[in-house]
């Protein structure tokens, strides 16, 4: 799983190099103006997993321009997203700061600081034109990325493109954006679509939702330019459905994190299924999962756990629909990838 | 981590052998009656780790003795205590049902089974009694051989021993109840304590809690006597207050489960130190805390995850008085073992 910024860095499977140097923009001076405003005395921080090792040093610029009395907390929880809010510490504090992400649904509670990124994404735009193979190209990004999404639609409209941008649905906060699990946002008549930022992670999904278009990825933190690739992924997917052809007993997992329950989805399931028991839990993990007896897993939650980590569990692990594939409710050539919409 | 009745039968590091098929209460009348009486449409399951796998079976009896719309959620999160209650179950079904542990506190939301053991404790009980050195004697054991503990008092004291049991604090719900943290039930004069019980993990932290006593181990479950020794855990105790006296920067760690909480203790360490940092979770996991850029922990919550998984953490954990010898506040010879009191 790593599905925020922190991943963009993360070259173990890439075969790629970090070239730039990566500064993000942590909005102090906001933070601190809320916390002068609301008179705050409790403060909590939640950073992505690759970026929590910046949090001390947050903490301390903030520490340093804050009265003595006010307490900072960093969230230990994981986070790979902005559906996955440390709750707990949200509600314990006066100010609570979520970033790497951007706001999912607004909420007067949390301040959103998105981290935009410094790095110029131009020069890699310029290596990936030549993967383009159409004059009309969708343009998406990540939140990191936003600050300059104007600029890159300009300067591809400059060199004669036709972009098509689309604001996906609700989940989504920025026009072009994608997420994880949501490219509503590449729902555009062209098929050719540039992801422009780092890391595969997001490229991968968007190819896998839509199958049929062309996914560049210009890669400005890893400096690299490539076509999103599903073959290994699908394989995997259509393992994992026939594997799970033979199992009796499943387990219908359903997340308890505040952007990722699809409680009626998993209902649904149990009623169908007198061999389907209803687990819940915040972080689906395969050490987790281990100990309950079942055959094959069914994850109403995030579907990068399924696809992405589908390989680290002990069983077959299927989104939804790949359930009733392997149930025999739906056929083998209709399985999509599996995304998630509305906020929470 | 391994606090519970699961934990019991887990061999890897006992060398013993599993003698007794063990059986459990699971007390479904009791569930099935507060399903009716509350007319639930949603009931919860909770089971330790080691029980998990007994989840799906348990759920499948109380299917077939109630109505077709009531569904059984069972909780997928780590649970190793009767601190660990899965909050998030508890207050989104109807019925609540915690097994394999004893109440810390009495809560209606809550039925705790505590699965009482079929085993027969009388066998080993008597191979024990030659390690016993004095005719007065101590006598602790767990939730799980609680429905026996005033036999046993028995069958010792026509033996011609004193035996002198005690009920804790308000943590512990029976009298000569141990919980993985508290050993206030062995707080009584008698040099020689009786631990019957399965495993290691319960008269271990007893023995480090009272390095003064002679403690046997009658394990009816792995059919073996043993007395602890607690030398390893001692050594590991103070090469990790060894190591940690040169770390500069601390995360100190407050846990967020229901029964774990100690602020008081966390922000006690943050006002003394400027470069302690607090770090709130629930789970305190080794891949959570290697995101932070920290020299040494101090966990304020369970001591457990301290003593017993502390080596398998990146960086020294200590408990919060080893933390205090660590940074010069407390003589190296005062080192103890850390315990929880009182309840949620």
């Amino acid at each position: 799983m790593s599905q925020d910024a922190s991943s963009e860095g993360d070259l173990r499977n890439t075969g790629m190099s970090l070239k730039h140097d990566r500064e993000w923009d942590y909005e102090l001076e906001r933070i601190i103006d809320a916390i002068e405003e609301r008179d705050a005395k409790r403060v909590g921080l939640q950073f992505p997993e690759g970026l929590k090792r910046r949090g001390p040093a947050v903490a301390d610029d903030l520490r340093q321009r804050c009265d003595d009395d006010v307490t900072f907390m960093l969230s230990g929880q994981p986070c790979y997203g902005a559906c996955d809010l440390d709750t707990y510490l949200m509600r314990r504090t006066d100010v609570f700061v979520h970033f790497g992400h951007s706001p999912m649904k607004e909420s007067d509670k949390i301040i959103y600081v998105p981290l935009f990124s410094n790095v110029d994404p131009f020069p890699i735009m310029e290596e990936s034109l030549e993967k383009i193979e159409g004059d009309e190209v969708g343009l998406v990004t990540t939140a990191q990325h936003m600050n300059r999404f104007d600029d890159m639609c300009d300067w591809l409209e400059e060199r004669g493109y036709t972009v098509q941008t689309r604001k996906g649905d609700d989940r989504l906060t920025y026009e072009g954006q994608v997420l994880g699990c949501n490219y509503a946002s590449a729902d555009i008549p062209a098929d050719d679509v540039l992801y422009v930022g780092g890391g595969k992670f997001h490229p991968l999904g968007l190819a896998m939702e839509h199958p049929e278009k062309n996914v560049v990825i210009a890669d400005p933190v890893n400096n690299v330019v490539t076509l999103a690739d599903t073959r290994k992924f699908m394989k995997q997917r259509y393992a994992s459905v026939h594997k799970a052809m033979d199992a009796e007993k499943w387990g219908v997992i359903f997340c308890t994190k505040i952007g990722q329950g699809r409680m009626e989805i998993a209902e649904k399931i149990l009623e169908d299924n007198e061999n389907a028991y209803l687990i819940t839990m915040d972080e689906v993990t395969p050490d987790r999962l281990r100990n309950f007896a079942m055959d094959a897993f069914v994850n109403t939650g995030c579907p990068r756990i399924t696809t992405d980590d589908g390989p680290r569990f002990h069983k077959p692990m299927l989104t939804p629909q790949e359930y009733r594939i392997a149930v025999g409710d739906e056929p083998l050539d209709s399985l999509k990838f599996d995304t998630f919409h509305g906020t929470w």
